[in-house]
């Protein structure tokens, strides 16, 4: 098992931060997904057993998008049995009334709808408008409500847009609002291509609590191209977030950003939340030691800082 | 010339934070001296003019230790007067009074002495105790103080050291205490093996404003190890730090961490001053092209994630 030097990080509390943070892990689908080899299916199931083992009480299965769109996730039929009897919440992505008849026909109780606050990422990412693509998710959402789902919207592009730069404020409001009235339980607010700053996310969560969306419906999901995930997370905590999107070793990313990076690591996310005094339920060393045994897995080192940092010994100790 | 995607980062201030950080930048010191081969003491040179090129006020150049100690900088007497002229703030480190003998000959007017707060680093960096160090620090700081020059105390392992684990706050602000009273200028509290946290921080710095250490006196210097070097930076900005240092290209590290990943970059540190609206005078395309151009010449990517984000423009376009 892989443990921190003794006694680290010390455990510091700040004011005004919460007392408990949910991580939202998203190793095992959107890390995976961009993956370019095929990952083996029973791979995957025991990347996310092994999550939950670690403490993870939410982890994002699997996509069922249609298999042309993202090889990658085209055993969700097959993967998601495997694990759904694993007591944590296996949320998964819907991208239209047959995804969500395929998550329901296998007995998904949380779903996910994965819109653009942008036109250009809208028509890359899902060949629509904005408008098309909520008009899209609008009866999935409306049917994952009635069959007593939880649903969560993701909403891509929310801080900047390799196309079309900077995104104003009022924009991602507006699409946010649609998908909080569409019936959205929770938004993920997404810096997908990595480029905000804290004061760029405290605008963002003011301005959404300005129009009706209350804090504690949001998530934040920070890609660290940049590497800015983690103070952008601490603004968030700052403003009352409570739910942290993050990928397990910091795999992924997005495929239109130049970089290597992706997702914020959880385990980078975590050692702040421990320093901080913010329970999160995780056992670091259980979590490091899953994410090096998948860096043998893919068979290329981790990209989390953490994890290459404490990875040493759980490379021999863990296998 | 490098350049963020346009418009990118937003700028988007928020409250509480300076208007203006001088950076420090150690990458031709402390990164370097951390490089396995020998770096041509003209590469050194023009590594400092780039840096100066791209807006840079601060630039520690080199140190005056006994080449035994350090290989890497034994060319100190060679590499400083080919940059003494250029017309920014070039400290420089001096262990002893030998060290200043020979900075002072040759025209220094900014020096360094590097102290440690644990007994544990002392030994093993100075092979001293932390008394004996600063014994031997007294009347270096007391000469250069005499001579007109500016004097930086370097504080190492303020947060955690790895043979001691936690290392206790009072201890840190005993050793800086001692370091004031001497006569130091600037403190600069190091996160040697980079396990701190926000938290961590702030209580660091609010025990040493009760302590009579000014925050205006302060200045902070943080690893990448675990990921946290920008939270913390964050949190040190909100307390009103405004001296900070940072490595181009994220050059350098501990070598008792067991991680690649060293000293906060200056890239990822200048992409999050400048979307909150804080003034360096630096241009981060020219601070990212002079990084790639410094990875040609030691021929390995630089760690820095904003450097690979926007580098592959820069390596074309810039040599």
């Amino acid at each position: 098992m892989t443990t921190a030097p003794t006694g680290l990080p010390m455990t510091v509390p700040a004011d005004g931060l919460p007392a408990r943070v949910r991580i939202h892990e998203v190793g095992a689908r959107d890390g995976l997904q961009n993956e370019q080899g095929v990952v083996p299916t029973e791979v995957k199931a025991e990347f996310i057993r092994r999550l939950a083992g670690a403490g993870l009480s939410t982890i994002e299965a699997t996509s069922f998008v249609h298999p042309k769109w993202v090889p990658q996730l085209a055993d969700a039929e097959k993967l998601f049995p495997m694990v759904r009897d694993i007591p944590v919440g296996l949320p998964v992505l819907v991208p239209n009334e047959r995804g969500l008849d395929r998550a329901l026909a296998l007995g998904a109780r949380e779903v996910a709808v994965f819109a653009s606050a942008t036109e250009s990422f809208a028509k890359a990412n899902l060949n629509r408008t904005v408008d098309e693509a909520l008009a899209m998710f609008a009866p999935v959402v409306t049917r994952a409500v009635e069959h007593g789902l939880t649903v969560r919207g993701y909403l891509s592009m929310c801080f900047g847009d390799p196309w079309e730069g900077p995104v104003p404020v009022g924009q991602v409001v507006a699409v946010c609002r649609r998908l909080k009235d569409m019936g959205c339980d929770e938004l993920s607010l997404g810096d997908t291509i990595g480029v905000a700053t804290p004061g760029h996310v405290t605008r963002l969560l003011t301005a959404l609590n300005e129009a009706g969306v209350p804090t504690d419906t949001l998530a934040v999901h920070f890609h660290d191209t940049y590497g800015q995930a983690l103070a952008n997370t601490l603004a968030a905590l700052q403003h009352g977030v409570t739910t942290v999107d993050a990928s397990a070793g910091g795999l992924g990313g997005c495929p239109y950003a130049k970089s290597a990076t992706g997702n914020l690591a959880t385990e980078d996310l975590v050692w702040m939340l421990h320093g901080l005094g913010i329970e999160t339920g995780v056992d670091l060393g259980r979590l490091t030691a899953t994410s090096v045994w998948l860096a043998g897995q893919l068979g290329r080192p981790s990209p989390s800082r953490t994890v290459r940092a404490l990875g040493g010994a759980a490379s021999h100790k863990e296998s």
